[in-house]
């Protein structure tokens, strides 16, 4: 049996109880190099590899999982970007006949909205500006739209050392838009959300493009962005975004 | 203090380890009626309140917080389609002066996402098909883009017993594009997801407007939908968005 476990953006606040019974009851945990200090205290047999190994690590953890129970961590939720298609994938490909069940964890998105406030508190899409896998087209046309139809956009992946181009136009996209309609949108940046080190920022579109370099200088590969939609407003320092039930009742 | 806590779709397996601790250290619990069962074991004083009573709860719990420890209860995630914007922006109007802190929740779309097997798996958006508090115009554009972007959609709230056009327009939306891209869109249907009586149904779009009625009469509030993208497929039996390893490494 195959647990493909979803344990949170940080460390064991945000594990589940369905996350932790699992751990517990596992004969074998297999995570990236980077969690294995959040699995450590389980106390069981830990195989890790490092990043770039996804294939390699999803492959052992089914073949050990063909005659014992093994948990396969993934961060955040397992299904968001995460290693849980993989692993439906690999196991048909090379014919484990493995069981899979795959654990919800709290997705950076969720965690980096409480810490904003409430900004995902309407409809908003989700996007990553990672285009080792994905057209920066296909990524830039998820922009526009999101944009466009006056979603509230999280943003995963959004700027590697080497790879400044999405992160680039995609700040473009937004400004355009901001220039057109006349709204300066709010930008909640939220790094390592529920680590020891978590930090954010709340700014808007038109001074992230006037404080350009220096952003890009904070902003990481465990940063999220949230960006408002035209609702979207600052309450004593949090960024907020209204569901509606204040204008509808009073 | 006013803790938002939000606690998952179901039932205790969800609870996060801070929202236990949260729930554990507080003096009064509030949240909705039919929320009660997952927070008795807390041994708290708990106070209820009916649906469509969500500004007099959360001026409720916000009164109490002044001089006590409160924890209002969100199911879900507390800033997605929660209270949480409701409790920041009732605290600024009506100057309670409140210290608030959100405490993250698996959200509907996590945990639908891992029982239907992991269609969230690359970028999607978020859409809730209530017009009650949105235009339906606004939420058929946010549609439309979702689609035309090729974004898997996450549908909430899909229909109520008297909001029926929201969600026929939806499907219209959806088989219009499947028809002119020729792609048979996957739809997941989750019930009460993470609860005793959890159940799901993985289709097809086509099949869906074949079977309008029958879907119509199995979809409720206690229900999300997700509209899979165009590399969206069944293995084993499972809705799953791959994300591209296999394609690059290979
Ligand atoms: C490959 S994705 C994995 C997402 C993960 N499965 C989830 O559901 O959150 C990696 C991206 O997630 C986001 N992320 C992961 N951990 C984070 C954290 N602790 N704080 C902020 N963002 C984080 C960043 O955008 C990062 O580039
Ligand atoms: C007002 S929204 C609340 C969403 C919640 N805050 C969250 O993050 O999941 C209500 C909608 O959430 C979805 N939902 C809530 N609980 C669910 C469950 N147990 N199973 C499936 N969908 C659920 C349904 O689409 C429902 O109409």
């Amino acid at each position: 049996m195959l647990y493909v476990v979803g344990i949170g953006p940080g460390n064991e606040d945000y594990f589940t109880k369905e996350a932790e019974n699992a751990l517990n009851s596992t004969d074998l945990i297999v995570c990236y190099t980077g969690y294995k200090k959040y699995v450590e205290r389980f106390d069981k047999e830990i195989y890790v590899s490092g990043m770039t190994k996804e294939l390699e690590r999803v492959e052992y953890a089914l073949n050990e999982a063909e005659n014992k129970d093994v948990a396969l961590v993934s961060n955040g939720d397992a299904t968001i970007y995460g290693l849980a298609s993989l692993a439906y994938e690999l196991n048909e490909k090379n014919l484990h006949n493995v069981t899979i069940k795959v654990l919800s964890g709290l997705t950076s998105a969720s965690v980096c909205s409480s810490i904003l406030g409430a900004p995902l508190n309407h409809d908003f899409a989700v996007v990553s500006l990672s285009n080792l896998l994905t057209p920066l087209e296909t990524i830039l046309k998820r922009i526009n739209c999101a944009v466009e139809s006056d979603m509230v956009l999280a943003i995963y992946n959004p700027l590697g050392k080497k790879r400044k181009e999405p992160f680039l136009k995609t700040v473009e996209i937004i400004s355009n838009y901001s220039k057109d309609r006349n709204i300066d949108y709010i930008v909640g940046i939220v790094k390592n959300a529920g680590r020891n080190d978590s930090e954010y920022k709340i700014t808007t579109i038109n001074n992230l493009v006037n404080n350009l370099d220096e952003f890009m200088q904070y902003i990481d590969m465990s940063t999220t962005l949230v960006i408002g939609n035209s609702n979207t407003k600052i309450i004593d320092g949090m960024m907020i975004t209204p569901r509606g039930y204040m204008s509808k009742y009073e």
